[in-house]
């Protein structure tokens, strides 16, 4: 079910600055940097091994990004599982009782399709799990 | 300098609670649960991908995972990260003004050589280093 950490997804108060750290002084490559209006966020991608550490900084005062910065300070906020079968895995975990917080996966501006694990079903984490658009899903998408 | 993230460690109340999320849900493989009287915790070694999920049960109650419990519960702990030469990423890091919580590094069961840095100066996160034993050092070690 599960294929690989994904990402490990950090909350910073300001790109740059975290930037000199994890770029700078660690010497990740910096992959891009894109913003994601939908997770109301700026976000550093740093490709890490066949994983990826994300630095999430919010851009409104109001998200759900935002609120763990204003309450928790910076800091590690969610991990990232990448599955095969999006739909099945939340069907799998939901029948054994864990609490999923999104019931219907959203989708990425990639055409990843992503959804969250409530940390009460997880051991304090948020949990992330995300399907990737393969090649054939891509066709399929452009078929007539 | 960094090669992979190495593991990331999650506090957890009681492994074999754990695992029925992390092995039993999630479908991860069980490769070793390990005792560490010098973490004052026991460890179970679940590997996804080319990285791995920790989860750390601490054994005392005064120790600093067992803090960490009590204070925040449970929850992700630290950010492992394998480093070629710990000596020179430590250097590397000191020179560059970040906060090393170990001078000089711990060695664990394994041969692992590993050392923490300090939140304050990685963001909010507890960023672990380690270096694992290459074959040729194994050699050398050995030699008369």
């Amino acid at each position: 079910m599960i294929k690989r950490i994904g990402h490990i997804g950090i909350i910073v108060r300001d790109i740059e600055k975290a930037l000199t750290v994890y770029q700078g002084a660690l010497g990740l490559h910096l992959a891009k940097i894109q913003e994601r209006p939908d997770l109301a966020a700026t976000i550093a991608f740093l490709p890490t091994g066949d994983s990826e550490i994300e630095l999430v900084q919010p851009v409104t005062s109001d998200s759900d990004v935002a609120k763990f910065l204003e309450e928790r300070g910076e800091g590690i906020h969610h991990i990232c599982l990448e599955v095969d079968d999006i739909e099945r895995a939340l069907s799998d975990l939901r029948e054994r009782g864990l609490q999923v917080i999104d019931e219907i996966p959203r989708v990425g501006p990639e055409g990843e399709r992503f959804a969250f694990i409530h940390p009460k079903s997880a051991h304090g984490v948020l949990l992330e799990l995300y399907e990737l658009p393969t090649c054939q899903s891509e066709l399929d998408d452009h078929s007539p």
